[in-house]
């Protein structure tokens, strides 16, 4: 992964005082069939950095807002900070001061991209300060060091859709070799998160290493209909392409009423219904606004049933990434 | 897999007498990364049927050459005429007398879907002498029943493309669902076949039943980049992701010199380069005619230097399936 970029010559960007506020979204991983290769962007929930250029050098953390204590103030050990020193070391200018409030807008541990969509927020701020006028897609490999420190890997499919929005497919990490892939305009995502623990790295473990070759060509004929679909802005084939007999057996044993939420998914006229990432959060795409909210009112009833605090979100796919807002 | 079509009423044509002759396609199926859910049909080689309707109802072989005598003359043993009278069954029409004559154009045991070849020319003289009007990827449910009874399963990654011409995804076999990708118009392919034994039925028993996940996802990954690759008509997208972890490694053991060829091929410039099928035919993309004919001159002398004859075609890809000739 080549994290050394030529160096950033003007200076006469990024005074002292100067701060910006940027937004970056939240992201689906995984996409059912695509494990560990594809993701998309949504509008909401997104996560929010303020930064400010210090005159001191050096990065410092002076807010984080809506953790619940949980994310390291530390620089050295917050990810957001991490991959922007990474990115001012790459480009020659770790004379720079910058100070990062963080606000995060979305469920920490909720399979939605959380740390990524903080990391992407600190890197677009930091490249906007700087002016720099590369292509925001030459961030992807400081990004993929924060969510290296996140989750013991540094996958990609998380903050390449985050980054570069839209619908991503990653199609090799050695080398990185990252493909932005069309989408219809009107599909629409329902996103739930059911309030239970699934960590990560846990949700990591529980998957096979040993698989049937038998499965995997059953899912690579899904990848294959699902990125077809994409181009082909055929829902239908998107729909039926949307099945994943590997990962989604295993991990959905840690979401409460996993099944019971798709069945009422897909009756109430859901696309395709799965995991968002590694879970709890689990999505839906539809065919217009109404269905997903349908969806959401429905399935966060259900879920209060079980005595589960839940959030929703309801979104089109985000094309744009992160924006200055 | 529906094999029940409405019956064809029209009884005005098929008069004992008349007569066409179809040339369909030879194909190479897998594409390198996507074993048994991708395949394209080629321009050359191809085989040929002659059908001609007779006055006694029933299905008769009255001629086959070029099999060297390998191919049942028997009715009820030969692929072409056993998927014909699946077909002639499910459009109620078993009063027809039709005689088939079988040219064998292109090797037996290649690779590159002979009998697909064969079978995919009978049905389509028959639903030509038949005028009927129903879609050609109609007859797919009965061309495989030839494959089923060719290799012992009924694989679709032959069939499809020589029935529907182009590059074909068989996203899922139950049910079955078939998509036609697109492909640069200026792709070449380069095919040589040694001339060695490798039979269908042991090439697949060589491959294993367990893999590791992590070489599973390599490989979705290299689908979706194949078929992004060919969607975006980008020939280095589509060259780079033609990569096999699971499946050449083993198969190549059985194609003398097979890594040599490799190296050749894309030392003199080819995009990509793989086993076509189960082997021992190779091919490889090419983004011109002179390049692919370099290969193929390179390879068959490298080939009779280990005293191995061998075939080899240039062509681009066959757009249009069978066609009466």
């Amino acid at each position: 992964m080549d994290t050394q970029l030529q160096e950033l010559t003007q200076t006469e960007t990024a005074k002292p005082g100067t701060s910006i506020q940027i937004f970056a979204p939240a992201t689906v991983a995984n996409v059912v069939c695509g494990f560990d290769v594809l993701g998309f962007a949504v509008n909401a929930p997104g996560d929010e950095v303020v930064m400010r250029v210090t005159d001191k050098p050096g990065i410092s953390i002076s807010k984080i807002t809506g953790d619940n204590g949980r994310l390291p103030m530390d620089p050295a050990k917050n990810t957001v900070s991490v991959s922007v020193r990474h990115y001012l070391e790459s480009i020659g200018r770790t004379d720079l001061g910058l100070d990062i409030e963080l606000h995060k807008k979305m469920p920490i541990g909720s399979g939605l991209g959380s740390s990524s969509a903080s990391t992407v927020a600190g890197l677009f701020a930091a490249k906007t300060l700087l002016d720099d006028q590369r292509d925001v897609a030459q961030l992807l490999p400081f990004a993929m060091k924060g969510e290296e420190m996140a989750c013991g890997h540094g996958h990609a499919d998380n903050v390449a859709p985050a980054l570069m929005g839209g619908f991503v497919l990653i199609r090799s990490y050695e080398p990185l070799d990252v493909v932005r892939l069309p989408h219809p305009k009107d599909l629409w995502c329902a996103i739930v998160f059911p309030d239970v623990d699934v960590p990560t790295r846990e949700a990591r473990q529980i998957i096979r290493n040993k698989i049937n070759m038998k499965d995997a060509v059953t899912q690579w004929g899904n990848v294959a209909g699902l990125v077809s679909g994409l181009f082909m802005n055929d829902i239908g084939l998107i729909g039926r392409s949307m099945k994943d007999v590997l990962v989604e057996p295993v991990r959905s044993m840690l979401i409460p009423g996993f099944y019971q939420m798709r069945e009422q998914a897909m009756e109430l006229g859901a696309v395709s219904f799965g995991i968002s990432g590694s879970g709890p959060s689990v999505f839906a795409f539809t065919r217009d606004e109404q269905t997903a909210h349908n969806i959401t009112h429905k399935l966060q009833q259900y879920l209060t049933g079980m005595k589960i605090n839940s959030n929703a979100y309801v979104s089109t796919i985000n094309d744009a990434g992160p924006r200055v807002i």
